[in-house]
């Protein structure tokens, strides 16, 4: 029976690794490289290896309601997308409520994780470590490997021309700390994804004009959003209901997909900005950014498409023949992820892949004994798909959750890997992006937590219809079964008052007009009148 | 006759004054008190007396194609909004395209323009100005102030209690230049027309978190709009239509208060971002801001409503006993304006009003032969507003076109000073604000220059449509009649392209998904069907 357990990493999920571990009766010991918890939201002015490495400004892309761990909300007085430093606040406060902090090892270096001798028995680790210089070696019955996947920057050099001869300064984006380093230089951005298009919009406050401000190299293109979302509503509170995604996986996917593009455009034509993504029916994960197209409008910057090539002192781009003078090229190409501290035979990463059962069990093992937290892009937030995938995992390695038998698994992540481009609704065409509802909705219900709609609709009708129609914020998660927790409905009634509370700062007596007034007469008339016809 | 007329200021009013002179055979002299054209849009590093003055990173509120000349359009790969440096290329290109500087005197001030003793008869004008400290005489059948309103900062310390004992830094929006002067301050921006909301965005990317990082003290609100408007086209050229302004004109008033309340909304609920306006049926000039609900639901930005009292490091506000800990207070409360060259007895400026007819001429003169150019806030661009006006003046001064007797003037005037407040169409509650499509139709219809719709649709029903659906861009008060331009038509036609063509930088091969191909064959067989049914 597991007792035992070794957490690599102090991050989000790794904070909640401890926790669920602790509540279950486990004995967790988690260790941390640098000396702080956190992970990627600890902002430093220098980056740190083997450790995510923001810049200044980072903005969560999801809302407080939508982000917090299940039974732990953000501080009201919070705004509803939080920055870093306020984000790292709350991590803190999380740990300090439950008092994880003594199960942390801090400045402790993972230096391998190998299967114990006898593994095929025990399913036990050797987990070897270094602290301070002195390296360390310990038995652990299971490993959760809550290392994240923003640590490898991915820089393909070979895909632009030209780029050896450059004069200039390049970095990957994962260098990029403060826009001081724009100020009065000519700047390309090269990738929009999220970084890349924050970088962009920064850089344009303070770069050079030529005459146009900042240049946005994209191949795909990409659909922007804004967390200021239809009626100023945080966007994932809108998009992100349980009655919308039903919709979504109901309709046929080309209706989808044609739904999506005409919500998408309408904040802004993406073809007008010349941002639309080249492929309308593989839809990629959205870019979360408000001032884009403002930026776009006032000439600030420029949307261009792939590098042709680079020379001394300017990029050629793929439309015209013209070359661009530019200082600086920021390579916001993204990140690859790896396990240095595992055998290949224990988690091959292949293609961007780890093929992990549910992205999270090697499906091959003899034991499920190591599980991997938080490897996953939902297009939602990464606390609570991390905290449910440790709530499940923590289950399995007590035994009271079953895993089916490896055959099945390996059989589930091929198909899996296979259709990774069916749609909006389940699949995406990047490996690790997964739909965020039915994906916790399944971990949910392998630990019996997920709540029975239908069977509460007569007990608590109002409930249901918040579930239902509402955002699904992660306190759904906490309304039955296993790891229930009681103040779960009444953060469900309440999540609109905490999001209004943040920005409702300033009240005005209402005073509805007259043509107000007359409206809601004549619907409460019509009203009447419908009714008095319906029981006639 | 008129023949010799003074131009006070070589701003866009200026610059179009002068044009309008050369074209109907006046002899034009323009004076400027600096050393350049281009007058609120030429940004210096330090703010000069006299002058408007600019923060270094102003962009135009009116799109290129609504905002320029008439018959000079922005080059087409401008932005859409443009910058304040390209926006003053533009006035140089103006100016070097018509032939305009060599009427300049640069570095003149006006000391006095004072009637000449004959003037009831002459209706001439003695303008006494100073050069590099020679003063000089000369006497002019006209004059055309264009001097505009931003030159003197309205700063009512004494709706301030306690600002005497603060201790940090106050000053007024005009002398902001650069945000580097908040970097890690406690920032207070006070009043949220588009200068207090511009400089509160920018001082959030800089200054300190408390944890807010900028409050911005609004006590009637604003209904604050984005140039990314509807499907991410220019505000203006979707708001100012023919179309829409004839039926915001035909409904009720607390219909169309309603309507463009829930048009406001649409973007973000003002209520919940604390931002509503206090008077929804009292609708003042919207503020144009990209970027402001995005800082609000990150955090950056704080709406309060208005000071309570000062206190030597904090500020109280009327909606908590909280001290708020400030170091800077910037008071973006607007201007007032004067011509202090002018005797009261000419033109008297009380309650912020000038008393103009047509916010031209003095009512109550015994000839017309002194203008105003440019004393007027439309809700649309400054550029053509003052071109038309210039363009009626030029007409008058001739005796092409003339006034009504004084007594009709000043009824007319009093009657608008008194309907101030009446609603969303032709007034605004502040002095100087106008509907911009009737108001400059008005001019046009005393130059005979106003396009005649109806007789058009026989003859060219493109244009017509174009005109009446479209946005009202400035071409269309160049189509027919006195100052007719060849390539007016040619201009609306090809306004989108101009729009387009400086933000899709980047194209993608179109290709419709298969259910855009079904839904437009559906469409097509209804259509077919329907043809056939009518003609059965």
């Amino acid at each position: 029976m597991v007792k035992r357990v070794a957490i690599v990493g102090a991050g989000v999920s790794g904070l909640a690794s401890i926790k669920c571990c602790l509540e279950e009766g486990l004995q967790p010991t988690c260790f941390e490289r640098s000396d702080d918890l956190g992970g990627l939201w600890r902002f430093t002015e220098h980056v740190e290896e083997g450790r995510a490495s923001l810049y200044k400004s980072v903005v969560s892309n999801s809302s407080k309601e939508m982000s917090c761990y299940s039974d732990f909300p953000f501080p009201e007085d919070y705004p509803n997308f939080v920055p870093n430093d306020l984000f790292l606040e709350y991590l803190k406060l999380y740990a300090k409520q439950f008092n994880l902090l003594k199960y942390i090892q801090f400045k402790t270096k993972i230096c391998s994780v190998t299967k114990c001798p006898d593994f095929d028995v025990s399913g036990q680790w050797e987990v070897v470590t270094v602290h301070e210089g002195k390296q360390n070696s310990a038995i652990f019955d299971a490993v959760m490997v809550c290392t994240g996947f923003l640590t490898n920057p991915n820089l393909p050099i070979s895909s632009f021309p030209g780029i050896n001869t450059f004069k200039g300064q390049y970095f990957h984006s994962r260098e990029y700390k403060h826009p001081d380093v724009f100020k009065d230089k000519r700047v390309l951005v090269v990738g929009m994804g999220n970084s890349g298009t924050d970088i962009a919009v920064e850089a344009s406050h303070l770069a050079k004009k030529v005459p146009f401000l900042v240049f946005l190299s994209t191949t795909g293109g990409s659909w922007v959003i804004s967390r200021v979302f239809d009626s100023g509503y945080p966007w994932d509170m809108v998009f992100m209901t349980r009655f919308q995604n039903a919709f979504r996986n109901f309709l046929p996917t080309p209706i989808v997909t044609w739904l999506i593009a005409k919500k998408m455009n309408s904040w802004f034509n993406h073809a007008n900005y010349g941002l639309i993504p080249e492929n309308k029916t593989q839809l990629r994960e959205p870019v979360l950014n408000d001032e884009l197209p403002g930026r776009i409008i006032t000439g600030k910057v420029l949307i261009k498409p792939s590098i042709k090539e680079v020379k001394a002192n300017s990029v050629i781009f793929n439309n015209t023949l013209k070359e661009e003078p530019i200082d600086i090229i920021v390579f916001a190409t993204g990140y690859t992820f790896a396990f240095p501290f595992l055998d290949e035979s224990v988690v091959k990463v292949e293609d961007g892949q780890a093929s992990l059962y549910k992205y999270i069990f090697p499906a091959h093992l003899q034991k499920p004994t190591l599980a991997v937290i938080g490897l996953i892009k939902p297009l939602g937030s990464m606390i609570p798909t991390g905290e449910t995938q440790a709530r499940w995992v923590v289950q399995v390695l007590k035994g009271v959750s079953m895993l089916p038998p490896p055959s099945v698994m390996i059989k589930e992540v091929n198909e899996r890997n296979k259709n990774k481009h069916s749609g909006y609704g389940l699949d995406y065409c990047k490996p690790l992006q997964s739909d965020y509802i039915p994906y916790i909705d399944e971990l949910l219900t392998s630990i019996n937590a997920k709540p029975n709609l239908l069977s509460m609709l007569l007990t608590d009708p109002r409930l249901v219809l918040t579930i239902f129609f509402g955002p699904c914020t992660p306190y759904q998660f906490r309304l039955t079964g296993t790891g229930k927790w009681e103040g779960a409905r009444e953060a469900i009634m309440t999540q609109w008052d905490r999001t209004f509370k943040a920005t409702k700062t300033r009240t005005v007596q209402e005073s509805p007009s007259l043509f107000e007034n007359l409206l809601k007469l004549f619907s409460f008339l019509v009203l009447l009148v419908a009714v008095f016809l319906i029981f006639l």
